[in-house]
């Protein structure tokens, strides 16, 4: 990105005001839509999609009776690889897919009943798993403690390397005449109900007709929003840890383990470059992204609990983010108040795995079409109680 | 210090090969009783020193029947506020002495015995020490674990800052006029029985016929040593954390806590500025630097377990040391092998606590007097069974 104050163009089709993956895959694809697309980010290394551990799995625990949302989550899932393989060619580079499957294993029979539920309920959206009791699981993972109840394999669950994507996305962005620019939008300019642009922090203008906002837990902050979506995003504070394999020692897990260890989830993402990704916590502390002691030994404990070996790993990272939740934790993504406010939110735990189907229905809408039918629980209208149609 | 190849004069009084706070504490002390110095280290932050947590306390678990050892620390105790107001006043800057005192702390009945042990053995070294019951130890520190079984105050430990007073003995040495050189002393160059000089890892040479090997753990793989001295200091790893409060916390310690958990013994250091040290692992792994996992989960493990709020601090930093180890855990200082030649080496935990008394015996070697008598059973000759006197 240039630095801040370097000139830029100050007319574009479209502002995207939020440079993680959300407002990048738009970028991409609306730039390659035919759009001229200013991306304006206050920060390149920050956002939650940099702290996130790319597991692409379209169910959990926090899913039950959100039938809508798992539907979402399914479209997603089915899109990620297609978008990934035009992702990969246009930005010449490779995002680290993995296509193991999850091995979701229970601690303690607490454990494992918690996890049948899950199962039941991944089945009911006619996902594959296949039980497996504690020796069959060493059986795929021989690092597992013994003490494991059993497990779960879901097959079809695939992860991404959340840092090689967001760069691949911002390669391909570049690619495509994407114009970045490091600030923040302080807010939409708007008048006679139509958007005219964005007011940038540093003090400059860009005219546009069309914006949208994708800025993550900070998007009701952004000024020119309906006043009624300002407080729909909240923070919730994510702290995981990047361990590494010591030099000689061989690769400690092949699948992602996802583990209920005395009704805490914990779990483990492992890379092709040697890292383990361990995660996450879930918090409600406001804007807070400090790494606390009391995180990372949890996060440790409940890690070592499932994976005893976890102790002679490299601890190479500890690192906190903002999740953007929801009352509902659904995503928020439509037009919204003015003509040519489009707001795409709200990912919570999934903005990864939703990326694509975001850019997908970002543009659709940007270039007068329908997003998928998926999407239509999930416009800003069911906080503001508007026509969804503008 | 001036980067690697810059040129610097070839000939001196003495050259120092090891720039911790043993190497700079002498270079400074040497500088100040009239010797051209050259102190040589290939970094300025990779060393023990900056890893360690500052105690001072003369006695512990490691020194019971190690009667020449505590006399010897004994002696560091008592001159450690004398040299430290001076390198303040040589520095121009504090070195973060505080003086509150330890408080050990016994988590159950079983480390309630080993600090009874402990007690009596300080009390027979004449320091004072005070049994508290666990009501009594909330009251000195009342964010105590109340399951704490109880403990004992020794009022005349005092802690410094280590990264503090590293700095200050950097800024007094150079202060004194030492000239420090960025580069490995590879060899001790010898001939005729007498040291002529070193030679550096980037090819250079400097004159001198007088050389201090204090590298630390590194100290063996100077050449020019004795052979039957090249394996007596080996590495001890060493990792610990610094934690820091968030804004708006107080301190929640203000002495320094050791505590025995469960067999464990885990120390707290709190600092002036917010920093809470928490130490430190003993682990026989060779010159292996990383951080790793299960090492900071047992360290927060036992923190939180005698001080709970420790959780809420925020992880500001994990790191990994390497003490120099010996046989018997004594220090090595003295005349060795070829005229001319100091080795000033193995301080193991109490590089920090000995930094002075080491000086001021390197110093009186080089000057041509008699260490303090505390030095005699620390001489380099235990390990070759040659004659001390040179």
């Amino acid at each position: 990105m240039p630095a801040k104050g370097v000139h830029v163009a100050e007319i574009a089709d479209l502002v995207i005001a939020g440079g993680g993956v959300i407002g990048t895959a738009i970028a991409w694809r609306a730039a390659a839509a035919g759009l001229d697309v200013v991306l304006v980010d206050p920060e390149a290394g920050d956002a939650a999609s940099l702290v996130a551990a790319g597991m692409l799995a379209p169910a959990s625990e926090a899913l039950f009776g959100e039938g809508a949302l798992l539907r979402l989550n399914l479209l997603a899932v089915r899109r990620f690889g297609s978008f990934a393989a035009e992702l990969e060619e246009a930005a010449g580079r490779q995002v680290g897919l993995r296509g193991e499957g999850t091995l979701a294993v229970a601690y303690d029979p607490g454990d494992y009943a918690a996890l049948v539920r899950l199962t039941a309920f991944r089945r009911s959206a006619g996902l594959d798993a296949e039980e497996l009791d504690s020796r069959a699981c060493r059986t795929l993972e021989p690092f597992l403690a013994p003490d494991v109840h059993g497990g779960v394999l879901f097959g079809g669950d695939w992860s991404v390397d959340n840092r090689r994507y967001a760069a691949a996305l911002r390669d391909a962005a570049r690619s495509a005449k994407v114009r970045s620019l490091r600030d923040r939008v302080l807010e939409v300019r708007v008048s006679d109900g139509q958007v005219r642009g964005v007011r940038l922090a540093d003090g400059g203008d860009i005219d546009a007709a069309r914006v949208v906002v994708a800025a993550g837990y900070w998007s009701g902050a952004v000024g020119g929003l309906p006043e009624a979506l300002r407080t729909v995003v909240r923070p919730v504070k994510g702290q995981l840890l990047r361990l590494r394999h010591p030099a000689g020692v061989p690769p400690v897990l092949s699948h992602t383990i996802r583990a209920i260890v005395r009704g805490t989830d914990v779990y483990l993402v492992p890379r092709a470059d040697g890292e383990l990704v361990v995660g996450a916590t879930q918090e409600e502390r406001g804007p807070d992204q400090t790494v606390t002691a009391g995180a990372v030994h949890d996060l440790l404990h409940d890690a070592m609990s499932v994976l005893p070996v976890t102790s002679e790993l490299i601890l190479a990272e500890t690192c906190a983010g903002l999740r953007p939740g929801t009352p509902d934790n659904g995503p928020v993504v439509g037009w919204c108040g003015p003509d040519g406010l489009v707001l795409a939110s709200g990912h919570y735990r999934n903005g990864i795995l939703m990326s694509p189907v975001t850019a997908d229905a970002a543009v659709a809408l940007l270039t007068g079409q329908a997003p998928a039918p998926e999407w239509e629980p999930f416009t800003p209208q069911r906080f503001t109680g508007t026509d969804p149609s503008r």
